[in-house]
């Protein structure tokens, strides 16, 4: 899959890079890759996924782990089966401690620096599964200090403003509120803040520097930041009062922050974290443009119908230029939005193959493929919607409290 | 006044170095001048702190302002007439404040490193004084993260103990309990983090850099820490909901932290805090191995009353080697701390000046001087032992609530 993007945030004036993870090849569209936990960019294709688990130092998911998964929970979640989530750290370890009768917190989060659009829900939709599934606790923590400290533009209302607004969303994916907790950094620092200051002591700014690429103009809050979104990976210890496993589904681009928690993890007393690793999912617009931060490119929760179904139809596909050459020379799955929002939202296993072969062949227009995802897209936002909206009555019960 | 003495905290693994404030001059003494919030080194004479007036960009504390403090309270306190407290920022722009009907809070500190000794108490007993006179809320900051940051060999429950310790010497100094409020950083974080992540913000990692003199050694908790120390001249403000000036009363070790505090407060609405800053008092112990992490050069508030003599009558002097030569030569006040100690906390300044001249003239004998300051000591430590022991019951009443 060739899963060319650029993710970047509105209103940076801080710019950092992770150090590019390309080889001395020639490859031209991995030396363009750029990753750390507030920027991506680059061509993200199956092969470049692969240099990423090699530069760091993950796992792939096996056909054994993934055998080991449908062991333990009777299937193989889609999003795993598409490789969706395609690398890991541990996941066999907490595999192991599960069966042997010891449970496991999830932990997962969200930068609040804007409105949740439908590429953010995955990894939540895929850890609401794995809480089902395993019946784990879940630590949810928004990090309003980060985004606050990362968007020079940004001041501490706007945070709020999102906070609030992506706390509906994490609500209204249907988390079970009796084993799902969610934590606001600024509100919940008190928790968070005796286990950070443990791991920031184990941690030189030289480490922190080669791991996330700060500079001299970075500024000290981003520079303290980072233990403060590992403390969540140690508070499952704390709040149950016993080593306790946890496992961090998140996109590939957190990697940093649970490098530096499992190098510190042991020294301190602590589990290392385990981590599913999954893809970035682009938004719609036109390949070299595309741009989470663009309202047109994705489509966000709050969309209205006709909004949705106009994003969906000025979607950038993997089609010709004209129809005529579309049948004869067939369209391109592989770079084509619609059809991976399709697979991953929408189709069945077996759908989405078709649907592959029939656009390969030439027998597929783009403006079926469009008007599909159209309309599941209004019928999933509009559902989506009526559960963000109920969610409002649910807040204090899905908020962490502090002791 | 000679004032030579090297302090520095145990078990420090860390060492920073703040820009050594000597000129080019072969002055070998400010040379070796060493300051920062967690080391200071050096030879002390008054020259050196006039130097450091300069370096540091503060203001000598003018006859005109001695003459303003005394038409507003009606007195010079000691501690300003001997120029223990020697130098400020604003103090003039304060008492304007305050002339003008706008009141101003105190906020002072005391990183939990250790127990406390006499010379911690001067700067509280002086800022008590102030409380009085302008009947000021006092903010008390416990940097318990700091000092956990820095000291790699403490652990929490070290550090949670001498917070508990150093909380009953800031009781017993006798702050009016309706109008000192105590902050203990990991306790009362989730009021001061919202703050801090605004100054931080502001401040580059080359900035602090340069202030502090961080490297790549440093942790990356002892980076992200000055705003947490610098929040507290900024909550004042929010806690009255309107701009409310704050002075610090504090030695001008910490001046690095208001330094950068004043560089950011107006560009997020705040007062800059204004500052009057002391000198640093010594040990007891010889001359070029003070250190008041070493007990035996410290009278704690703790020590019982034959320790507190044994010190005393160990204590180095500004004497000659025999009673014969100090007859016929004269004693050194000026290198004394038997004759500071009891300058600053027993003499009146009459009998001050008359200690200083008999001294000098060789007829006062240590022995006597020293006597005097044991049972001086005892009586005060004895007393002071009683009050902390009673402020075992105010606790909750001076401390800080988060809101």
């Amino acid at each position: 899959m060739v899963n060319r993007f650029i993710r970047d945030e509105k209103d940076n004036s801080i710019k950092h890079q992770y150090q590019n993870y390309s080889d001395n090849k020639t490859d031209h569209s991995s030396e363009n890759i750029i990753i750390t936990p507030w920027e991506v960019h680059g061509d993200f294709e199956d092969e470049n996924y692969s240099k990423l688990i090699e530069k760091f130092g993950t796992q792939h998911i096996s056909l054994d782990l993934i055998n080991k998964i449908k062991k333990i929970t009777g299937e193989v979640h889609p999003l795993i089966k598409f490789r969706y989530f395609f690398s890991h750290r541990d996941l066999d370890w907490i595999l192991n401690k599960y069966e042997n009768g010891e449970q496991f917190y999830l932990y997962t989060g969200r930068g609040p620096s804007g409105l949740v659009h439908m590429g953010h829900l995955l990894p939540w939709i895929f850890t609401k599964y794995l809480q089902e599934k395993f019946n784990s606790k879940l630590i949810f923590q928004i990090t309003d200090d980060e985004k606050f400290l990362y968007n020079m533009n940004f001041d501490r209302n706007r945070i709020k403003n999102y906070v609030l607004e992506n706390i509906l969303d994490v609500i209204a994916i249907g988390f079970n509120p009796e084993l799902t907790k969610i934590i606001v950094d600024t509100e919940h620092i008190k928790s968070l803040y005796p286990i950070a200051i443990e791991i920031a002591k184990k941690i030189t700014f030289s480490t922190a520097k080669s791991v996330f690429g700060f500079n001299n103009m970075t500024n000290i809050g981003m520079i303290g930041f980072p233990p403060i979104q590992a403390a969540p990976c140690f508070l499952p210890t704390v709040l149950e009062n016993k080593p306790t496993p946890v496992l961090i589904p998140a996109a590939i681009d957190q990697d940093p922050y649970w490098r530096i928690t499992r190098d510190v993890a042991e020294k301190l007393g602590y589990y290392k974290p385990a981590q599913i690793h999954s893809k970035f999912l682009p938004g719609l617009s036109n390949l070299t443009k595309m741009s989470s931060s663009k309202p047109e490119t994705a489509i966000f929760t709050t969309d209205e119908p006709e909004v949705v179904r106009k994003k969906v139809m000025s979607s950038f596909t993997g089609g010709q230029p004209t129809v005529e050459l579309q049948k004869k020379l067939g369209a391109n799955p592989d770079i084509c939005p619609v059809f991976w929002y399709l697979k991953y939202f929408f189709d069945t296993e077996k759908k989405s193959i078709e649907r592959f072969y029939r656009c390969r062949s030439g027998n597929l227009l783009c403006g079926e493929c469009k008007n599909e995802l159209a309309n599941e897209s209004v019928i999933f936002i509009k559902d989506f919607k009526k559960r963000r909206e109920k969610a409002r009555d649910k807040i204090a019960e899905f908020m962490f409290e502090s002791r």
